[in-house]
């Protein structure tokens, strides 16, 4: 077979320039499909590529484009309470045949007889009790397969639905959009870390070494069956408001570009994040939609919205308005 | 111009052949160059092959691919004593004219006299003096500056060298080898976290967000300026001993496959790494050579050698003998 060769790489430039065309295409489609078009979505985007383009002046780096998010309501549900404390909640009930003794004393007593209201009613000094003995007194390789087991099967009490079936599909959709433009993406979450860990990078694709959380401390054992860790009833850190920024130092080392938060709680993380040098981003998931999730801010018990809604708004943060901004709040059900 | 098409689509399939078997003989080209051949080099790339030949029984997935490694000592020297200790007595010295008082007052009047030796016979009490009032009372921002500055500059007494230049060639490859075998590599030292982060970047490839070191407690403050973290004169968590295995799973979140260290402080990094369920591998570098850098184990006070090279011996841990196992010690002067 003959052929002209002039014509020959007319053809292969003709293919490739197909292909690149393809490419180009494929990566058009809307990264962020469950977003309306709006101010919010476009901020993103503006951001987005504002510090990508190779010769924009806000230009970053790779290596230095750290996004975090906060957990409970920035990327999944929170109400009407937190979920990880529905998990502490299905423990007292779960261990509760080895301490005959909760029946007369609280906060556990209230629970067993079903009376979460009047648990809690206790505050802070209740929930605490509640968190250390579920929490703590297993080793971390114990803790890590009761979360397993109760996420794989615990459901939500008004949506029936998995907790990790709660996820927001916008912002599903945003980590992967941060990633894929080279961004490393952390939680940065007043939750637990090792609650969080066993199924973070399922979920969320963040791996356990990308999630910084609130934290009990843990004691090195060795044992006659070899090294363990074990989980003390001791507080270690509390990664909320002023902890946020030390907990980003300590875990992280750099300041983030980016930081996705929903409340009071998050107010410093933005702050911290905000005050770099260079191009940053700040957004607030405000809820606004009692339809399909939740609405809720200055009021509210479970993540407040207040401080942080009036500094988004004087310092020009996106606010997300759940209802307006995004098409759907879950992602489709499997 | 014509061509025969044949023989255009032979010559293309030549020069892809050509370009493949090039590829593979760069590949193919000792990643471990300044390893002499033995029993510890051999022992790496059996690991690395065994848990990366996707046909192996032991493979494992990239995501779980963690490596750890010890800084002093493990990475870089630490005779005759550590270099960030070198810093603080750097730093005691910068900091004298505001404090007229240390003339009078130990273990400040020792130093200041150039009497090391008397300063630090306080032992622990007088280090952690040293330490917090010259790592401590400054913003984060402030103190990697700090840092920067002294990496830059200050030389090593006995060799003249900066103190980055005293880091192991051969453990430089290793690091480098782990990682094209997509291992992500983490520092885990006791040493300061914040002391090493703003270098290991550049030296050893490793971002700030995997470093594990000790620490001390930083507060967030809003300033008129801006927010900061202010690094208070409090100890948080020494990363040593005990102290590793719970530093790496507060950071990382899942146990290594792989540990790098050369001390006792190292033993219970490695115990915890190689007690997993999956292949994995312990290595203790010992310092044989006094030649080219030192020699020293049981009784030294920096870096001591001793329950570590026991344990070692017994489980079957590679013992890199520095003076026989490396060519060369330090990377070659630039």
């Amino acid at each position: 077979m003959k052929v002209n060769f002039k014509n020959f790489l007319i053809g292969l430039f003709g293919f490739f320039w197909i292909l690149t065309a393809t490419i180009a295409s494929a990566l058009a489609a809307d990264p962020l499909a469950s977003w309306n078009d709006g101010k919010a979505k476009q901020s993103i985007l503006e951001f987005v590529e504002k510090v990508t383009r190779p010769d924009s002046p806000d230009f970053v780096p790779l290596a230095e484009r750290i996004a975090t998010f906060d957990n409970d309501g920035t990327l999944w549900s929170e109400q009407p309470m937190y979920f990880q404390l529905f998990f502490a909640l299905d423990r007292v009930k779960a261990l509760a045949p080895q301490h005959p003794e909760w029946k007369n004393q609280e906060p556990f007593a209230s629970l067993l007889q079903g009376n979460v209201k009047q648990a809690l009613a206790g505050g802070e000094k209740a929930i605490l009790e509640i968190v250390m003995v579920t929490h703590a007194g297993m080793t971390t390789e114990q803790f890590e397969q009761i979360v397993r087991d109760w996420i794989a099967t615990a459901r939500h009490p008004k949506t029936g639905k998995l907790y990790t079936e709660m996820v927001y599909q916008p912002m599903l959709e945003l980590l992967k959009y941060l990633r894929s433009n080279d961004f490393k993406t952390f939680i940065v979450s007043g939750g637990g870390i090792e609650f969080m860990r066993p199924w973070t990078e399922k979920v969320y694709g963040i791996p356990p070494e990308q999630v910084v959380g609130s934290s009990i401390k843990t004691k090195f054992e060795m044992r006659d069956d070899g090294p363990v860790l074990v989980r003390l009833p001791e507080i270690n850190f509390i990664d909320d408001k002023e902890g946020k920024p030390v907990g980003i130092n300590s875990h992280i080392g750099r300041r983030p570009l980016a930081a996705f938060g929903n409340s009071d709680g998050d107010l410093q993380m933005i702050q911290w994040t905000t005050a770099g040098p260079r191009a940053h981003f700040g957004l607030i998931v405000h809820h606004t939609d009692s339809e399909r999730e939740w609405a809720y801010d200055r009021q509210s018990h479970i993540g407040r919205l207040d401080k942080a809604l009036v500094e988004a708004r004087a310092k020009g943060w996106t606010i997300v308005d759940m209802k307006n901004d995004w098409k759907v709040i879950y992602p489709p059900a499997k």
